[in-house]
This record gives structure tokens, C-alpha cells and sequence, in this order.
């Protein structure tokens, strides 16, 4: 199925006047504190969030999955998921591919597909965590990581095509998530494994195109629980500048240890012109991969408020931005729209920053004022602002609450059926 | 396959000599201190930790799992692996059963093969956190605390059977792990839901047998990462407390926020007779289920030292002892081996604590006193006396060294083949 | 000094237009919404937050303290500070006092300082954490947990006398804040520790008046780095349910593991009747007592909604309110009005929620819509509200602003100097 | 005073059968393993551990302190106190002194009085967390970041000044420990505090001696509560690197959020050469500052298998070994000597590791085999061996027994008085 833009223009009609109502009283306030409202939509308007081609399936924990319905089964039916979210949103114009759960038959037919949805291709996404059939070696005790080189080479090499089936699309970047490590003290020698994994980014990164990037993630533990090999930022970081100026450091919210700092990370790492995507999720105890915002919005809001310093601050080049999400109980595309929708409104928050009085702040030493300025922007209720910059992008004013209206999951299931169940995890 | 009697004290005979050598010296130095040996032996011999049938096979996580060799495919075969642990160790004489993966079709041969090897049937368990198929309502939103009536019925209805088929093996107990929660803030009323479980429990706890217990665990997150129904010892306490003496909390070691005092929770526990039973691993950042002892061996220690200290000083009846654990790397019964002997090791370290000068250290303050008494038993190496208990009850010297050397992985792959596939998670 | 009303109307004269601008607008979204503005401005009006006397000067770490000007140096002091900011934010009418740092010398004069500045008394505290000059015993290794029985006397003597200075001042209750605990494994045993607690609780719950209750405060460390003998709600909740009907559990917002789901407790102790009251504060990493809202506001959010539906569903009375936190780099005065607003700011959003559309969502499960009905209160920008609010009982529109304009602090050190330092911690 | 050893010998005299037996009995069942007794011992004395001049007084948190008695109130006398430690346990000759606690008045005298007792001086340490009596500006806001110049050079001209001191006294290494940081979201801005850190250190770098080494410290919070300049390792090695030479990154196990896998840490950075030194104590929960080896000996195990592995696997100098801890509970000489013990314990026990066994095992992926060879290692009593090493080098068999049997806290509190308090936290 396809949302036409004549759909989301009748679902809008009757929403248009108290849409005016709320932008007008808020335009009013912004530019009373003297903000360029045509510039904030603009900027709204330009961010866009990639979709990864395994959200749009239901997600599961170790103890079960529950699947749902009308869940894409073949990568076409993916990328036109993501095409009526981008319909309704105006705001997710690429996909996220993941190999070889997405490995495309025919490639012209794929970009045709995505092409008459709007959708674009970004990094493509690596799988050297679980075995495939068939596969000549395993990846139980670890790939890129592993102490066997024919397991280390097998891993480089699905690297390599990875990167090929990305070029014929016109992808731009690869993502490495690497969940080698170990489970128990003494399983592996750190040091073996870190050069290792070093030794086989370098053969990757050989491979990789003058005008890609490659992405390394980092994550303190999940699936492994005692040591992860690349724990943390510092040892992306690391690696990444072992590599060379291809390879960046990708943050994902989930990846980190209780109580640390993210939006710190973030600074430094765009201060060192090294941050290269970001994944987006919330989460409470682990990579729990919830809905973006839906737990920690100020955290959110405080992450977004450094990589707009960082843009104009710093000579970092533009990060890849992607959901990375589980949907386990929500109806995947409504947990979509709810998370960019979280996303817009947090960059958006961030953008009504005084940064100047932010600054004069801080040079007095005023803690009182600062934390007063960024709660002023973070207070202020930007619905308003986002949905007029969706609106008229030819979005929906209410993307979820369309997507609700339009009964697009009924004509999914109606289409698919009730018991299909997407590839992925 | 069954592994004889023989076998194993082939394989002692040419460590005996050395075994005597290490235990006599160990024995003279207890006691000196003024420890009865013969009577830590019985006591080490005595300590039996049941062996749930879903560590038999390979775990996983949400990422994949790497299955193994020569896994049991039937709940016979289960029952046999446990029977082959028990003879190496002599240490866990009991089978948990998880429902519905391990329905008995034949209960008079079910009950013969545990004979057979030496083994009984301890806690049952239920199983609320998955959907079978064909089930007439889904877990997915909650199965004791789902607002939705019919759902609850169901889920006491499956708890009920799980007692009756508990009552035809011989179990004496019901273990409640309720895995309903939720993911985001206002997916459930905290207050419904609390209700709706007490509700459901008392009426599963009305078909309790009068010689049974009822033990209801806890656990912060996992699979629900904003809330969990019953998410910490107190809300397993005030549960266990309105439903009457048959009641108890069970402590499952992994089921913590980071940094909980444990111990003190178990000591708690049974000074208000209220602790009914232990779920045994190690874990570094969540519910990571590892081989017990792995990570965090003073801390068991201490744990011991609060459980024996409860035995004489409370009237908290005998808890069940089992493992709970997930064998993603190891073999699982090596994993098993491994765990039971670390508990050994803890438990018996723990009979090492001189209690009367520790008393006194407290009483005077003495602080480093204290210290110095808890860590003289925790350095103290009791691996010949632990050993020592076991070879006298026919067990191995050595339990895991014995399941490598007598080939028994081997055996079991060549009898069941190397690409079965245990049921459970 | 004393802050006169008309000092604050001036202040107010040229921001009534712009409040008023604001103020409208939202009234009339909000009653589209069926929702009942003056009402809600009443409840904003009543809600009151008392101020611990020990909050008004300057805090500290281990590591040092960096004191500002103008602190109170005399109980008369600190009342009239509690006076200043009551004067400004209408929301602080009551003083909450620490014993022995604010013993008053002459009782009716005290009496008579307050209720000139519209200020009562809350409840009162106790001090065992640390000795004073010329104590006959030590609480070096614990108060009312300790050991040695003489110590117990002298801390439960300590607590009656702390009843009987509170029953002069019109205070309605005691809250009692044990730090006892260990710093090492061994050094005490948790189950003397927890009966000498609860024997020496009944001693000071046998002393309180008919109409007062004891709130029994827990936390997990901090200053003991083992074990703290009340760690959990559960411990409190144990000790409240064996003392009586007048003895409650107090929440610290800062008192809790991480990741710790504090809305949940709230609303189990609601359900049981045994909330008490309630230390507002705001935290990263432990018991930062930063100011409230400053960290986690969408936490502190979903605490109030817990709350407010307590209100009405469940029989538990009135909780205490206050802060406590500790203001290490901000003007004492500041950091609490920034408190008292974010509660305010909190209470009213959770005010807004649809509870009738939410126990909709709820029944159907439906997770997506829960999140939208949470997040649409949430992202409310309540500040014309909560500022008509306490314009229209008389304070200033902008508390902060004003007590800046009115340059209160420059006054304060005129007037005490810019050496002195409050007494406390 | 001093411990003659006259005294140790006459305490040793009734112990060394006792020791004999035991000793004879581990090396010989060493030496049946294949392991070098002899070369053990000397590798056990050669490790020697130094002590911090602040951590010969009580210390204490924000809620207080309880001094005991004899603590040492000038440097001279904490120097004696060291001595009497090195006296006893023949581990810790050397003191790292605190600047400016304890600027000597005259260093001959001070390096007489050191010599006298065989104590050398290891590296100094900056305070910049604290301001001084009449110093022209504050650190209250930071020191080598603040964003005032002026602050920044004072800081910088003070570590400048700590470097002279410790040139005159022969120490060889500074070490930053850099509390600056923030406490609300806003309060900095977290580039410009990491490059004013950095051209801070800059500064302070030029004035370091060639064979001087600089060790920048890292920790996440406390006591600044939002965000620390150099909150991991990664942000200290970043520094270290683009410092230079002998800048170097220095662990201090307390300083770490929950669950970070510490061992791993110490790898990468003795694989890229940056490790400069080590501060050991142990924690549950924070900074706690504890006894080392009282609540993890088995992460410390871990740490020192790494800690010995790069010493012969990697170019990394040699680190600079220090206690971290504040005696808050313990007599601070008693708290000092479990410590130092604690880790010749560790230390041993990992020298006990069979490193080729290893090796095998994590080649053949034999997980169940790398956990049974380092639990071998730590589970071995290396007790007699750690006491042999000191024993032959002059010391007590049991350093903390000696200690007391030789009443040396009595005749310190006869000499000093008990109501001393040392300069200090």
C-alpha cells in the first residue's frame, strides 16, 4: 500500500484552523525573544531520520516475541513501510539495510521501489553476531574479535560484500556493531582481542570507498556479559583513529552504563571532529530500545543541545541519525512515528537555545541563570512549531494520530495477513 | 547414557593419594582452630542444589544462540543429564521442571527414569511470560496482571495445572515468576496492576496443597523495562504476607538493581521466616544468568554467611536451593558442575566463620576485626574438603575434570546427535 | 529583611500584560479540553512545599565547601529567609527543623518570627549521624542500631526530646533518618542491627503524640558504604507496618539504587496507606540533592501523576512535603525557588493528564496512546499557570526574577555580612 | 615513635613454626605445578605499595567525621606513622605527600626523618578541589577549566609550585586529580572546560622535569554531581596523549560507574603504553573509598592478572602503586596494613596464574577450562607465601596482629593525645 498525499490532506483539513491557532500564539512568543521562525521550520524540515530496515518488524527479549500483524515480509514491503512513514511524516527519507537479513534480489527493482516512496539508502548495517546457515565457521566465540583467523576472515570478507551491496544502492557508510567480547574472566585476552578487531577493521576500511565512512559502535555488554571488546567511546575512539579519517565513532543511547554522562561524550567526541552517526532509543536499565523519548526527554533534549553547538562549533561533518529501536509491544510504525516525532521535538527545544545568554552565563559562574535559559527552551511546548514544519512539507499535523485514522495497520494485515513475521531478531 | 559408578572411581583412583595429602593438612589446620571435621563433611555432603530442566540446553539472548552437541530433546533425557551430574557430584539429587516445556506424556516412567538415577522433583515452575500455540489469549500485555479478566483466568488456570502435575511427581513447591510489567510509563496502572496479581495469586494459592509453598519471585526489569509487577523483595514480601504462611519470596541472585546488598535482603528475609527459596547464578550488569561464582565469589560467601547464620538463629524454614542460570558459551553440565561446586565452596567457606568472635568483634566495634574473621574463612582453600565430601559419597574428585576425562559430551553427541536443540528459551 | 508585598507588586506592575497574553491562551486550550482552570489554579495555590532549616545556607562534599554571603547565622535568620521566599512564591509556608542545629532559645519569640513571615512549622528531625560536643556516647558505629545499649538510650532520648521541642512549635510530626549501617561486610550483623532499630523505633513511636506521625526514612548508602539498616522501602514499610498506624514511610528522591523505579513505590505505598511524606531533590549518580527537576523532570512528572491518582483512589492521608536538598554552588535562596517551581511546574502537568482517556488505553492495552495522553500533560507548557497561580495569591510572577530584581541577596549580605556560614552541614 | 625490629622479631618468634608448616606445604604444592617459590618471594617483597599522606587521620563524609586518637598532626609525624608501617609489613616505603597539607618547613629535616625509617616519596599531589585561607580567587567553579583566566593561572602556577616541592624531595611524578566539573546541565560548556583543562595541563606539562612523569586522574562524579572534565578513561587518555610523553593516565579503582569492567581499562591502556599509575581501594557503590580487597577481591585478582600480563606483554613503564582510602570506621595504620596485604594477595595470586594454560584454553575457545585456571589461581590460599615474603624481609607474619600485640595506637595516642586530628579531608 502506498498513503497519497490526498489522504493526509483530507485527514488535515479540519485540524488546519486550531493548527494556526497554537503556531500563531507560539511564532508571536518566539519572535518576541527575537527567533527567526522561517528559519526554525526550515531547520525542522531539513532533519531527517533514518529508518532501519529490521524496525519495522515486532521485536522480542530472549524469553518471547509477540508478533503483530501485517508485518513486512520481504524487503520491498520494508522500504514501503518507511515510505508511509516518510508519507506522513516528511521527516524518515532513508533506510537503514541489514545484511544479510535484506539482501536485495534484484537491485534496480529495490531502488525503483524506494525511489517511488522517496526513500533513500544510508549505512548499510553488518551482521557478524549470529550464524547463518550453512555458515562455514561460527561466530559463538566472536568474529571480527575471534583468536581463529579463518572465523576472523570470514568475518572481514561479509564485511566486504556488505559494503558492495551498499555501493550498488547508494549507501554511504558502513556500521560495525561488534558484540564480540566474553561472558566469563579469562575467556579471551583483551589485548589479543582488541588487536584483533583492529587488525580486521583495518582490512574492512581498505575496502571502503573513498567517500564512505565506516561506524564503529560501541556497548558495554549485551550478548556478551562479562567484557565487550569495544566498551566504550574511548575505545571506538581509539580505533577510530588508528583507522584513519573514514572511520567515526557511532553513539547509541543505549550503550552505556548506568548514569553516564552521554551528552558529554558527545561534545567531545564532535570536539575531536570523530562522531559519526547516532542510534536512537530510550531506555531505563540496559539497551532496553524503547521509543525515543519516551523515558529520559530531557536527556534527550540536552544531547540535542550539543550537537547543534557542535555543528557551528566544531568541524565535525554531519553524523548519520537513525532510529535504532525494539518494538515489542507497540505497533512498530507507531513507535516510529512517536520516536522521530520525540527527535524533531528535542532538536527543535534545542534550537530555541540562547546561546549567547548561555554563554554570558557561564562566564559569570550564574549556574542559577543557565540552568534557567536551557529549561526555558526545554519547557517551551514546540508541538506547534514540528507539526507546522511537517504540515507543510505535506505531512500529517498529527502523523500518528493519521497513520490511526487512515487504517493503515487494517490495510496492512488486510494486505499481508495477520500472521506474517518480519526477518531480523 | 548413565555413567557408573565405576567409572568414577576409576577415574578417582590415581588422585587419591594426592587428594588425602591436600585434605589431611586441611583438616589438621580446622582443627586447630577447633572445627569438627566430620561434621563440615556431613554438612557439605548434605547441601543438595536442584538442577532446573531448562539448563540442560544452550541459552541464548535476543541476538541469537549458538546451540551445542548432543542436547537433551525429551524431558527423559533431562532427566538423565541431571542424573549424570548428580553421579560425578552428588550434589543435586532434584530436577525443577519448567511448564508446559516439560509436560510428562507417562508419569509412572517419568518418576521410574529419576529413580533410576537417583533424582526427585523439586519446585515446579510455571511459565506466564509466553504465548503457546494456539492459546486462547496472549501473555503479551501481562498474564497474572493483565486488566483484561479472561487473560487472568487463563494464566491462574495454567498455574493450577502446573500444580497437579507437580502433586503426580512428587514436588512440593510452586515457583511464581511473573514476567508482567510494562515498557512505558502509563501502559498499566501500578495499582491495577498490583491488585489484579494479588487476586490471581490467592486463587492459585487456594489450590495449594496444605505440605506445599508458594514462592514468588521478584525482578526489576527483564522482559519489561519501565516496570515490573513485582519488582523488588518487598512487593514479593507484602504479596507473600497477604496471602498467608504458605507463601514465600524467592531471591533469584541476577533479579537486583546494580549495587544491592543482597545478603542484607536475605538475612531480612528469613528474620521475618519469609525467605522460601534461592535461584543461584552471577552477573555483572543485569539478569546475565552466569555460571555461579564466575563474578562475584565474596559476595556468595557473604550470602552463605547470612543463610547459615539464618538457619540457627531464625525460624525461616529450609528454602529451595537450585541454579538458574544460562548457558550460552559452555557446555551447559560442565556449567552446571562448575555452579555447584562454587556453591559448595561458598557454603562450606561460610561454615569456616568463627561466630563467637565474630560477636565479639561486633560487640566491641572492631571493625577490622570483623573483616579479618569474614576473610580468614573466604581465603581459607576449601576445595579438598569440598572434594573430599564428594568422593566420600561416591562422588569424583574432581566432577568437571571427571565429565571431560570419561568423554560423556562425546558419548551423549554420538547417542542424540550434534544438532538437538533443547527446549525453553 | 522582609520582602513587603508591595516591593513585589511593583515588580509584577510591568509583566501583567505579557502574563496575561500567555495565561489566556492556555486557559483556553486547556478548558477545550474540559478541563476546569480555576479549579486547577486553586490546587496549584494550596499545594505548599516546606524548607528545611538546614537548606538555607550553603552545602558540601567531603571534599570541601565553598561558602556564599548572607547566610543565616541565627534560627531567627533562616525563618525569615523561609519568609522571603514564601513572600515571593506564595508555596512555601512552613519550616521543617533540624535538631540540634536549630534548638530555639526562646520559643514564643520564634513563634512570633514566623507567623510574621506567614510561616509554620513541619516536622521536625533528628541529628544521631553525628556526635556533638561533650556527648557521652558515640554514634561513630551507629544510633538507634547500635550495639551497645547505652547508645540506643541516648539516641532515643535524643528523639523524645526532639518530640517535645516540636510539640512547642506546632509541628505534627517526626522524621527520622537513620544513617546506621556498615561500611564492611562482617562489621555488624544485619539482624541485631534490624531488631535493635525496630526496638528503639518503638521506644521514640511510644513518645509521639496521638495526632503525630513518624516518617521512617531509607536509603542504600551513603554515609555507610556496605549496608544501611533501612536500605529499601520495603525495610521502611516493614518497621512502619510493626510500629503502628502513626509510623509511615518518607521517600527521598535521592535515597534509591539507580534505575530505580521510584513512581512505583509511591504508588504501592499509597495503595497501602503508609506514605508519609516526601524529600524532593533531584540526582544523577547518588544522593546528589541537586535542585529539583534540574535532572530527571519527567520522572518527577510521573511521580506526581502517582500522587494525584493516590489522592483520589487510595485512603492514604496527606503526605509532608519538602525539600531537601543541598545547594553547593547556587545562592541557597535561588536554588529553592527553582525547586518549589519545578514541583509546582510537575504537580500541575500530572494535574492535566486524562485520567479517563488513560484507563482506556490502559484497558485496551493500547501502549502508544498511554505514552501520547502522559506526554501530551507533559509537554504542556505550564508556566502561565502555575505563575497566574501564585500572581493572583500575591507572589511575584517570576520568583527567581524577582528575587533577583529586588536584589535580595545583595540586602542578606549587607545586612550579615559576606563571612557568615549557617550552621548545619 | 618507632617499631624497632627487635620488637617484630619477638612477636614473630612463637608464630614461625606455625608459618613453617603452612609455608612448606604451599610451596611444595606449588613447585609441583611447575612454579619458581624462590622467585615468587622476591617478586612479593620487591612489590612495595606507597602510602598517601592523608590517609594516616580519620576521614570522613559530608554528614561528619569521628576522629580517633594518636593521629598524626604534622608531616613529620605521618611520616613515622608510614615508617611504622613499613616497619611491620616491609611493603610500603615510600609516601606521596599532598600539597598543601604537607609542605615541609624544612626539607632536609623531612627527608632525614624519612630516611630514618626507610620511607622515600613517591608522586605529589595538587589540590585544586578546596580553597585556601586568603586565596585571591576560588575554585569553587572549577580550576585548570574555568572559564576565568585568572583562576586557571593560580591553578596552574599551584601545580607548578607542587613540582618544585617534590623535585626537592625526590619525587618523580605529579598527580592531577581535577575536580572540576558542573552540577547542572548548562552550568559549563563541556568543550570549552575540556580545552581550558587542556591548555591548563599544557602549562604545567612545561614545567615538568624530563624524568618526571605527570598522572592525570579520571572519575564520573563527586563532588561535582552533573558532569567532571575528565570523567573516563578515555577523556584522560585523549589528554595524555595530546600532552605528551610523560603524561600518562592514572586508575583509581573507585572511580567508575557501576559495573564497569575496570581490568579491561588497565588492558587497553597498557597496550597503548598510557598507564601511569594505579589508586587502590575498594567501593560498593561510588567513590567509598574503602579497604582495599574488602568488599571485590576478586575483580582485584583480576585487575593484578592484567596488571602482571602487560608487565611483560607490553612497553608500559612501570606504574606508580598507591592506597587511595579513607579510614572513616578503622583505625586509618590498621586500615592501611589489610590493604597493603589485600594486595600482595592479589598480587601472588595472580603470579599463580598458568599463563600457557590459559593461552591454550582461550585458543581453543575452552570457556569452562579459562574460568577453572584463574579460579585455581584465586582460589589458592597464598596466605603463607605473601607472610614467608615479609617474614624474610624483616617484617611481622601478620603485620595487623603485630600492630596491635605491640600496642602501637596506645603508645601513639599516650605520645599525641587523643583528640589529635590530622590535616587532611
Amino acid at each position: 500500500m502506498k498513503t497519497s498525499s490526498d489522504h493526509i490532506q483530507d485527514y488535515n483539513a479540519p485540524l488546519e484552523k486550531e493548527q494556526k491557532r497554537q503556531f500563531d500564539f507560539l511564532a508571536e512568543s518566539l519572535e518576541k525573544k527575537g527567533l527567526n521562525v522561517p528559519s526554525l521550520l526550515q531547520k525542522i524540515q531539513d532533519l531527517q531520520i533514518a529508518i532501519p530496515s529490521w524496525a519495522l518488524g515486532t521485536g522480542g527479549t530472549r524469553f518471547g516475541r509477540f508478533s503483530g500483524g501485517g508485518e513486512p515480509a520481504t524487503l520491498t514491503q520494508k522500504i514501503q513501510d518507511v515510505g508511509i512513514i516518510h508519507a506522513l511524516n516528511k521527516s524518515s527519507n532513508a533506510v537503514s539495510l541489514h545484511i544479510p537479513w535484506d539482501i536485495p534480489e534484484d537491485y534496480e527493482a529495490i531502488k525503483a521501489v524506494a525511489q517511488s516512496v522517496g526513500i533513500g539508502f544510508d549505512a548499510v548495517n553488518s551482521n557478524t553476531f549470529q550464524d547463518q546457515d550453512g555458515q562455514s565457521q561460527s561466530y559463538k566465540f566472536g568474529s571480527l574479535a575471534n583468536d581463529t583467523l579463518a572465523v576472523r576472515e570470514l568475518a572481514v570478507q561479509h564485511n566486504l560484500e556488505v559494503i558492495e551491496i551498499g555501493k550498488k544502492l547508494g549507501s554511504k557508510a558502513l556500521t560495525v556493531w561488534l558484540a564480540d567480547g566474553s561472558s566469563f574472566p579469562g575467556q579471551n585476552s583483551f589485548r589479543k582481542s582488541l588487536d584483533n578487531t583492529f587488525q580486521s577493521l583495518r582490512e574492512i576500511y581498505k575496502g571502503l570507498p573513498e567517500d564512505w565512512k565506516m561506524l564503529v559502535e560501541y556497548k558495554p555488554y549485551e550478548p556478551n556479559f562479562y567484557s565487550t571488546v569495544i566498551q566504550d567511546w574511548g575505545t571506538s575512539f581509539l580505533l577510530a583513529n588508528k583507522l584513519g579519517p573514514k572511520a567515526f565513532t557511532l553513539v547509541d543511547l543505549g550503550h552505556h552504563l548506568p548514569n553516564t554522562n552521554i551528552e558529554q561524550i558527545v561534545s567531545t567526541l564532535m570536539t575531536e571532529g570523530k562522531l559519526g552517526g547516532f542510534h536512537f532509543n530510550d531506555s531505563k536499565y540496559g539497551d532496553d530500545d524503547l521509543t525515543v523519548g519516551s523515558i529520559k526527554p530531557y536527556q534527550l533534549f540536552l544531547i540535542f543541545t550539543e550537537l547543534i553547538a557542535g555543528f557551528t562549533e566544531t568541524q565535525n561533518p554531519n553524523p548519520a541519525w537513525m532510529i535504532d529501536a525494539s518494538h515489542n509491544l507497540k505497533d512498530p510504525m507507531e513507535d516510529l512515528l512517536q520516536s522521530v516525532q520525540a527527535i524533531k521535538m528535542s532538536f527543535t527545544q534545542a534550537l530555541l537555545v540562547d546561546n549567547e545568554q548561555l554563554k554570558s552565563a557561564q562566564e559569570n559562574h550564574d549556574v542559577a541563570a543557565a540552568q534557567e535559559i536551557l529549561q526555558d527552551a526545554f519547557r517551551t511546548d514546540v508541538r506547534p512549531l514540528v507539526n507546522e514544519a511537517i504540515r507543510q512539507s505535506g505531512g500529517a499535523i498529527n502523523a500518528l494520530e493519521a497513520y490511526r485514522k487512515l487504517g493503515i495497520r487494517e490495510q496492512l494485515i488486510k494486505e499481508r495477513g495477520s500472521k506474517t513475521k518480519a526477518t531480523g531478531l
